[in-house]
């Protein structure tokens, strides 16, 4: 049995070790095949999407092409990992679903074709594709395409250099965190009986799976097949398994790296990578990965057994990933015990024990007559005692053993008797392919944020997503500021809130926030802008009285704008009146503006580079009567809509009731009981903010050419590329003149997620465009 | 004699258009021949630094290479045009200076060489330079030597349309305003005996003048040669006439045209810009002028008898262009009399009389045996009247005509008189070189602001100068902002405070105002920044502690610097003062950093493009001690260079003796009527910013080459063009190692003008550098 190592302990305590030990570094991968809408393999190729699958390092393909790859960087905690693989899950499905397809919750596979109609990743790598045929033929397509989860696993840096220091016994730093990761290896091969069971999810398979397992298998429904107690079939002699169990030694990285070498030269294996071990040793550098080890040595543990939990939207719960890192640790603190060729097959006879008899079975490797599930239910306890030696205080930790013991305790809890009552009630193909729908539904519903990054703006957030769709790296910055860097290749890119760019030079950008020289310049190339003079003098301003009278006009202070101090004249004035509004005005600011008055409805166009990629017009919060519902429903109602939220975290707000809104309809002699008529649309507000209840309407493709021709020329004018030009309109209908329209504004740092989430209209894709611009070879 | 035309003035009262009449549009254009340091006629080309000669608006050469000519852009003010000719003049002469040249302060040409030997301006254009060889032949070089202020004027356009408006007589605008433009030209013509009287100030020339005038004149002293009463040599008979009288008519435009034309075919003229009008009528579009002047009417007057006066720095006095002003009103208001070639004729006999027998002169228009002075004691009466009845409350406008009046009534008292008396006192060229060498003391004094300009930044200041300098032309978008816009060709470049500017990305400025995310990407190009950890929970921090304990670190918040919230430990510290030092700083922002504490001193670097332009290190306010004086006595000696002075307008800040010099001079032991030592240094300030008294010491020779080669790699690394480099430095002498230096900020809008006017040091010409940067081509 796995015994703590009290020494170990006592010396990690008494060096103060106990929280750098629990830190680590965490990243996911998971694959999942693609299936059409009846729940049959994809045949299609990987979307063009996603850009280059050897670029990308987010979305790839595994050995099919059908089946997709989500990878998450290294994280330092697992929910920050975790919420990644969500992020991508919800990019990759958001993209199929175009294509009507969705990704198989089961690690078994779906209804599949005959085996050599599977299609075979295309990498266009003559090597790469030469091993996957050769693997085809040595395997079948069929079993590869069982698909799982990957955990990598390091501990703290910090940790380790602080725990070699203090233990300082004249071996080198390399071989020291070698000899520790080893171990951890070791002991996770020898218990993996134990995560195997916590994490199976496959205990059914369909019909089309390979012929002699299906052959042997029992039947659960005319297209649902099954073995008694296995849970899951890629663990099990009807998984992914080499051909023959081959013996690698952990006992030194010389002697893994030899071993493995030998089998690839013997002919055993096609290529190291072929040996199939549930645990491997990885290294992180680039290149030839043994010569990398036997260098470098052992940066991260790569634990491949976990299977696809349907439960789970994401495939595997957090508790779970909590678990695995607790166990790791653990496997660290026990003692160490030798691992020869001989322990190495008992392990895997204990896995298949636990596939035929369940976790009753004996656990084999102390031969006395113990049961898995006695000896499991020692380990927790032993896990136990091991978090209150380190972390007294932290309940948390203790929580996360609490599932597992009662699924030892009782198989009936575990997640593959759960899925197979499940599919019992409906079939394999059905319940699975249902799953997958509904994975998809939530993924559209709140489809515009990047899960993990939801407290940054959503214009960084949809610009993220785009970045990580195509396999542009990423890296944030400075959270708080939405300052991020992306990457491809060489090219590194600097970005801020989105469309702060090295697009824009600063001096276009110094333009933009100046009006009076915005609009200078705009006016010079005979860019319609209000028409209207700086003056810094009241006394020379009330000189050209006589000038304006007869005029509408709008006298305002020169650095605030929609804000206090402004005065519009629609009707004659005397000069008393302009008098007021001047000195108003001057209160607030050294320089006032007269400007005629423009007339039209407000459009915000949004001009990428030499295009127009959207534009919007902004309606104050309203509703539409049924003549069944009263306004107070009606809010409610419009408010379900799950682009609406509170705090700006959404592409648009919920509409309140509150003061303002109340006060707004009294004036139109409404309350808040009335029932408007069928289609009779009320106002609940003046303002058209999206900020406060407001619609955003999408009208890019209605208004006349002309206009869009015109902002394009203004962020030329101004060198823009990216830009938000703020144009008044009489007829979006009618073709622009120098009399129905006007610029009142450029802005430098347009929101983009209006556009990509308008209330009415299309998905403009503002970011993908950023990005085409940004990386345009 | 000229009478008010009360008609005329009570219309413009009953229109209300006084104060439009009164407006007006000033430029300004003033030759000076070029001097070597004995008065000699500089042989030398046009200096390069002034740019193409055909390019620079501002600055270029008239008939003769040596012959600089300064043309200002066209202001709504005369004090405007006033203070930018200052500043033309200054950017000259500080440019002569370095070559040892001067600018000749009289409209008569300096000592000599032989005609031939006079160089006639290279202009690289067969037309030009074949006109300028035929005026050679004509008139001789010497006689185009002699050099003027011309006077363009023209009435506010407002004010021009408002009058149309107003008179409505059936004609078209152009024609309205050519007639009034016509009608002040005539009677400025008529009248212009009392404008050369007033302004005449070349009584005296020298040996080296044309020989017949030479011969006929009489001595003041062996190299000093006049005519009795006569008061501008160019204006005389001896100067800058045609050769015959010939008649233009001044009646229409089209007669004006064709009468000109008419003189060209005939042979009169080689070109009819060679009509020496005193009065000339100007179109302000490009191309052929006469076509123009059809086409488009008439833009300004151009008003070309105005001496060069050695009394004022400028040339002239502001005083006189006041009154030029007023007295082309005065011709716009009195009556409208004919002006045939007989009264063409009669005033070229009024300014010879003038200059035989000066003032006293009968005025031989009128023929009833008047004088000039009686006539023109009545013609500023009438100005006077005119004023009262325009601008009641104005006594600023009546005190211009004060000198003009004492001038007519005492000719002693005339700029004439008194050039001519001082002349008397040394000799022509000792007079002239003496006023030259004064001219460039003083714009060397004050030459690092730019006159008219002195309310923007000294950086803008230097930057402006620097764009006049090379012929670039300038606009001022936003004053208050410091926001110009520089234009050469069909390029315009937007500027903001010197350095911002097109040529960084507005991603390259977010980073650099980021302090964490430069940090990050200098590290990660290997160059050394203060190691650093950010934290955001002061758990985390705590923590870490162990990790700090025995090194030398500043904890700060984020987004202070050198403010409050700041903590450094230099000795050893215990957990309870790190905590408290953390606590502190969290209470002032949510991001605390804990950095190493870096030592060395500190140098801002420059960088510019490649090129490490200056490098600075800053010492606090200082004395340094000569055994006499005490500290007070030796703060007011070094507050006397004119590079100090308050307010952030000048290089330097003098130093205070305020409450905190007094304390720090205290803790010394010291009080301010101490006399220290001599070479003895006494600081006044802990801190070393120039704001407070500060010295700038330059050490861009100084510093090993690596420093500078890391200084560029830093703003490259960001991808900055213009960038300050703060750098710590232990020993500017040794090469730069992984332990001797460190980064601490990155800065995008460095000032120049402190590498400019350092305390100790060269000018490195900063501002030259954006431009070379900014106008490659």
């Amino acid at each position: 049995m796995a015994l703590l190592n009290y020494d170990y302990i006592d010396f990690i305590i008494h060096n103060e070790y106990q929280a750098d030990l629990l830190k680590g570094r965490f990243g996911l991968e998971k694959e999942n095949v693609r299936v059409d809408r009846e729940g049959n393999l994809a045949l299609t190729a990987h979307p063009k999407a996603f850009g280059n699958k050897w670029e990308n390092p987010y979305i790839t393909t595994d050995f099919s092409e059908s089946q997709v790859e989500l990878i998450t960087p290294v994280f330092n905690t697992v929910e920050e990992a975790y919420s990644f693989l969500e992020a991508l899950q919800d990019i990759v499905v958001q993209e199929l679903v175009e294509h009507e397809e969705y990704l198989w919750t089961s690690s078994n596979p779906p209804a599949l074709p005959r085996d050599e109609d599977i299609p075979i990743a295309k990498l266009n790598d003559s090597f790469e594709d030469g091993y996957r045929l050769k693997l085809a033929h040595k395997y079948g397509r069929i079993k590869q395409l069982l698909s799982g989860i990957h955990y990598n696993f390091s501990f703290d840096e910090g940790f380790l250099k602080k725990l070699y220091a203090a233990s300082n016994n004249g071996r080198e730093y390399k071989d020291f965190k070698d000899s520790l990761y080893l171990k951890v290896a070791r002991n996770t091969l020898k218990y993996r009986w134990l995560l195997i069971y916590l994490t199976g999810a496959s205990p059914v398979f369909g019909t089309t799976y390979m012929e002699p397992c299906v052959a042997l298998s029992r039947h659960l429904d005319h297209e649902s097949r099954f073995f008694p107690n296995m849970n899951s079939l890629r663990n099990s002699s009807c998984g992914y398994r080499n051909e023959k169990s081959l013996y690698v030694s952990f006992d030194t990285t010389e002697e893994y790296v030899h071993d493995l070498k030998h089998l690839v030269d013997t002919g055993e294996l096609i290529h190291t990578k072929e040996y199939y071990s549930p645990v491997r040793i990885k290294s992180a550098g680039g290149g030839d990965p043994l010569k990398n080890l036997l260098d470098n040595g052992i940066d991260y543990l790569e634990l491949r057994m976990f299977d696809l939990n349907p439960l789970y939207r994401n495939g595997i719960s957090l508790q779970t990933l909590k678990f695995i890192h607790l166990f790791l640790v653990y496997m660290l603190l026990i003692e160490d015990e030798p691992f020869g060729e001989m322990e190495h097959q008992q392990a895997v006879q204990d896995v298949d024990a636990l596939m035929n008899e369940g976790i009753q079975a004996k656990w084999g490797a102390t031969g006395a007559g113990v049961t898995m599930k006695e000896t499991a239910v020692e380990i927790i306890s032993s896990m136990a005692e091991m978090i209150k030696l380190l972390q007294p205080d932290h309940q948390s930790l203790l929580d996360v053993l609490e599932v597992p013991r009662s699924v030892i305790l009782n198989a009936d809890l575990s997640t593959a008797s759960i899925v197979k009552a499940q599919i019992n009630e409906s079939s394999y193909i059905q319940y699975h392919l249902e799953k997958a729908k509904q994975v998809a539904k939530q993924s559209i519903e709140t489809g515009y944020s990047f899960t993990g990054f939801e407290d940054m703006e959503l214009s960084t957030q949809l610009l993220l997503k785009a970045a990580v769709k195509r396999g542009i790296r990423y890296e944030i910055l400075d959270r708080g500021e939405n300052f991020i860097a992306l990457g491809k290749g060489q090219q590194t890119e600097y970005i801020k809130q989105a469309t702060k760019t090295s697009m824009d030079s600063y001096s276009t950008v110094l333009v933009m926030e100046n009006k009076v020289v915005t609009k200078e310049v705009l006016s010079k190339q005979g860019i319609r802008v209000p028409k209207g003079i700086a003056y810094t003098d009241i006394q020379e301003a009330l000189l050209d009285y006589k000038h304006y009278e007869n005029n509408r006009i709008v006298i305002k202070p020169k650095s605030t704008n929609f804000g206090v101090g402004i005065t519009i004249f629609i009707n004659p004035f005397n000069v008393m009146e302009f008098k007021k509004a001047l000195q108003m005005a001057f209160e607030l600011d050294t320089t006032v503006l007269i400007e005629e008055f423009v007339t039209g409805k407000e459009y915000r166009f949004l001009v990428m580079g030499d295009e127009v990629v959207g534009i919007l017009h902004r309606v104050p919060a309203n509703i539409v009567g049924d003549g069944v519902h009263s306004i107070e429903q009606l809010i409610h109602n419009k408010n379900q809509d799950p682009l609406r939220g509170k705090g700006y975290k959404t592409p648009l707000e919920r509409i309140q009731l509150g003061e303002a809104e109340t006060m707004f309809l009294k004036n139109q002699s409404l309350s808040p009981s009335d029932i408007p008529l069928e289609d009779q649309i009320i106002y609940l507000r003046e303002n058209s903010n999206i900020s406060t209840g407001g619609d955003s309407i999408d009208c890019t493709d209605e208004v006349d050419a002309s206009y869009k021709q015109i902002a394009v020329q203004a962020a030329k004018a101004v060198g823009a590329t990216f830009c938000g030009v703020d144009m008044m309109i009489e007829d979006i209908y009618e073709e622009a003149s120098d009399y129905n329209y006007c610029i009142i504004e450029l802005n430098f740092n347009p929101a983009i997620h209006i556009h990509c989430y308008p209330y009415q209209g299309k998905n403009r894709k503002a970011n993908e465009k950023i990005l085409d611009l940004l990386f345009r070879s």
